[in-house]
């Protein structure tokens, strides 16, 4: 048994990392940090996992942890994360950091939208650990960048149309609509039950710090720069993202020779599913699960296509991606610990 | 008192025109039809109702209803409103039609997008009853067809924009999202609370039957023919719809500068509210009022502008439109019967 | 015009007093405190208000808001409201006060549930604002203490029962249900969106302070001391108690006999209504409105009868009711302001 | 591999066995019937099982289904089962009923609540499926009688302190709130996601089904005739019954006390978690789970007990359940297929 550990446990994605890691045969956890619960009983945080887990949380001690640990998830923060990772690696750790601090390659596009880099030199090192796109890098990689929970929709959603030159780079725009768990744990006004429920809206239009990260992938796959218009929007469920991106097609084409496309691009894939004509993605049908579902539609009207790709925010979006990462990075069959069948009712 | 009747008055179009009519100062409700229901008191089909009205349904008879009523809406479903509409106009009197029989111009394009016309000699007169655009046609029509729910989002959302050439109209791109009263009170499995609740997904995309809709009158404000992509998304809530449209700006220009347009745009216009600068639409600020919240966002770094638009779809995207059009029609103040204040938590 | 003003503006139970004094067509809003938000424009707060009201919140300053106010609304937390309502009433203000300080007629009772009571030569003034039971003495008081929300639904579903000696008074449970807007607008853990979603429980079993309230009401009506089990949950809905109250039956009876005397006991109340045999409350029925929706069964089986009560907890249970004991107070006629029928889909 | 069938298998309770099912190491699927989609890939009616289930539904006949099958689930309307059951066993079937047909031991009652009986002579060899209860028969059982979903949840809920007499038998109460998935996949009114939504209510007060099974194992339990009030409520989340039971305790206690005999009795139960003083169950912590979730609370003041359990009605409620059934008749580990972590979040 693998021994794990998870810094920054008790907010929702450690709290979904823990859920997948007690179902994976082949780690056990470590250490469970948290800067709110330290000396309580995690299942005092959260009831569920009641006879599931006997552990208390810990303080965050970085040397502590990587005695324990041959893993350690990051789930903490953006500047947090770089604060601690140098460290765990010095120390021979693998890491899977879900922050952003690793995801973007330039310290220097890092710095415009979020904060100054403290540990630029880990830049280079760090793989994105998108599997679909850059699997045989995170084998190698002692620090796996988890990405973020939009740009894996979007960027799944859209890299066989942009790798093989069906559509227009320039002409990306992504809508994006996540439910209210990818606003974390914080007490925050706009995420109390009666400011979300009943209402919609979007936020940070044309602003949101995942932009970056979507241009960058999309850039490596079009081989030229890509910008991309991103508006995310804020809807009453608790997990899923559904992803609806729109973009000029280069020629005329059909949904099913696009289908076709999406087919051979993500052959073998375990985690990405490609729906059948006619039939689009539903954030139900991935709840739970490390699945991302992905349909789409050729609009011959405006010589435009639309592709839908869902997942759920706190498994293919975070915590699941995360698992994935730590398996192919220890050589674990890639699916281990994420068989789940959705809750899909 | 002016005597209005509802046909198809137990559908959620027809409750809410119930629910705004009996808080409405200059009219009495004269007839309530119901297929289903005929026979039955109003308020054993909706209990709330009980000790506010007393009236039961009635079957649909055209000479009876028109007998009885100044003003008819017609709150059924298409094709079936073409085939009634016709003699309630010879019977002299005014009609609402909340079905989209009426709303295109051109009987081919009727044809092609939803059945054959049986009433074309009567889409001359019809209005399309958006009295921000029209009002001045609504005032001396005797039919006016009251305009979709996702179209009025889609058009008050850019028309200031298209009429005054700050965007290019081959660009536009209509993203919306809707709670579930927009499918109806029919029993489909899509519309179950199990089905719908902790789901999102996206339907007929690049097909549904409100899009030419927006191109007839983007084209009219636009003085150029206008093609848009439409995707219509449902989330789960019982009302509302919030659109974001997608537009290539014509040149650069500011949050500020767009804002004013639309200030100026639409000044006076009692229903629409232009958001401030920071601040953007929700549908929660609408829920049971005819208000259509417009907030905005220029992506400098695309060259695209982001505009969001809220409507209750059950109030200003359908009864309380038809009600603002009826008043407008029989000289009444527009706002009559229209003034509660948004049940926003 | 009645100037009348809202001290504690800003949390739900405020917000709504805002939202139902804005459609009373005999006041005016004369101040809106808030200790959070002193300064801001109201309709930056809750923007659906916007182009409705125009007023900033100032800091709560007894003596400023008694010189601009006639009738003063106090929606502040229990013993904060004790603090300021001496210095009104001096000042010759009506108060209607939504806080706890002045619900319980003994001293003693209050400081078991609550706290020390600071001003408790003013018990023996305060009316319970329960108009169905206390109407005469609102019409002279001049501080109204506004019920809670549970008792409200409690009382006024087994009151008709107790006062005839129906049932057993030793036998009263309440069971009751609450949507979240009864916890208030402020931050904690338990009323974030991804807390309350998809979940139900029971809270504060047997201790809720609101049953010493239920209590006082139930033994007038028995006129003898009544105890009852009280059991609060809490349910994934924004507005809504429903109240579901067990009671031996003291003679065999039926769901007939037992709906005339519940019929008879509120005849002429405006809002009360007593549902027909066979028809039971929905809170969706009452949703933005002052009714209490009556319904009832008799289960012979086991001697006992069920009475289910629904009210929206921020109207009758809150806003709405202290809006009715204003109008009381102040002579109108009762229903002013409160006509809106409910936004029932 | 055990070859198992599910009779009726696109309902919830159809769909969720499927659920399971693939998840359990040591049954294969080898028929899913229904009378809706025969003839459709089972992937299509739920699109979250493509790629994990390639099967289609197929008709119900009997005798084929027998022949490929060891085990069969009937996951049928009541009537239906009883209409194939006898057949299954004759053939040798072990038979998990999910319908109500065999679980009341004696016809007179079924006949009473339900309907005539057409396989009387089996309810003698029925064993109702409450292995907490019956763990033993269930070993030995050819046709076990999956419990009902609100009897599982009350009945567990309160065994241990009728069986310890600390509870008066004739006292009990049983206040239930249910999920929407409680009432199946049919298209009622009743069920669209606009009529539950943001609403509440309870049902057949006093004359719901399951009362008499509740009252047939409580019986069992008290050695004496035990009636119960019931009332069920819907409330607006998919899955989750909370059920809150209120009792006249025959002597003087303390939480304490009281959940130490909860201990006691449900020690080993791998799926019954006593939960720790001042810890009240909640729905969510059960979601996706087999376990049911006990809490309780002495109210001294009224010589009361409130007892609350909580489960997820598809899984302990039903399909979970029915797989531990069919787990202890074959002779497996209990827990086998049901060891998932609640998705709590």
């Amino acid at each position: 048994m693998v021994k794990v550990a998870v810094i920054g446990s008790t907010g929702y994605t450690g709290a979904e990392l823990v859920r997948i890691l007690l179902g994976h045969p082949r780690v056990e956890i470590s250490a469970l940090t948290s800067e709110s619960y330290s000396g309580l009983p995690y299942d005092r945080v959260y009831p569920a996992l009641q006879g599931r887990l006997e552990r208390s949380c810990e303080p965050m001690e970085v040397e502590d942890v990587a005695k324990k640990s041959e893993v350690v998830f990051t789930a903490l923060p953006h500047t947090k994360a770089m604060a601690c990772v140098p460290r765990l690696l010095e120390l021979g750790k693998v890491v899977v950091d879900l922050s952003a601090d690793f995801r973007l390659r330039e310290k220097e596009l890092y710095e415009a939208w979020y904060a100054p880099h403290t540990a630029p030199e880990l830049l280079s090192q760090a793989v994105y650990g998108l599997p679909e796109l850059h699997r045989e890098e995170i084998r190698s990689a002692r620090i796996v960048a988890n990405p973020g929970c939009y740009p894996t929709s979007a960027i799944l959603g859209v890299a066989p149309l942009i790798r093989q030159g069906w559509v227009a780079p320039h002409s990306i725009i992504v809508n994006s609509a996540s439910g209210v768990t990818g606003a974390g744990r914080s007490l925050d006004l706009g995420s109390l039950y009666c400011e979300v429920n009943e209402g919609m809206k979007a936020y940070k239009v044309g602003e949101h710090r995942h932009t970056p990260e979507m241009e960058q992938e999309m850039s490596l796959l079009a081989r030229a720069e890509v910008r991309v218009t991103f508006t995310p929007h804020l809807v009453p469920l608790s997990r899923g993202i559904l992803t609806t991106v729109y973009a000029d097609l280069t020629k005329g084409t059909s949904d099913e020779e696009l289908l076709e496309v999406y087919r051979r691009f993500y052959e073998g894939e375990p985690f990405v599913r490609i729906l059948p004509p006619g039939v689009l993605p539903n954030v139900r049908n991935v709840r739970g699960t490390n699945f991302c579902d992905i349909g789409l539609k050729v609009d011959s009207r405006t010589g435009r296509v639309v592709t839908l790709a869902a997942i759920d925010n706190l498994v293919k979006g975070a915590s699941g991606q995360a698992v994935q990462n730590m398996n192919i990075a220890l050589g674990f069959p890639e699916t281990l610990g994420l068989e789940a069948t959705a809750l899909f009712i």
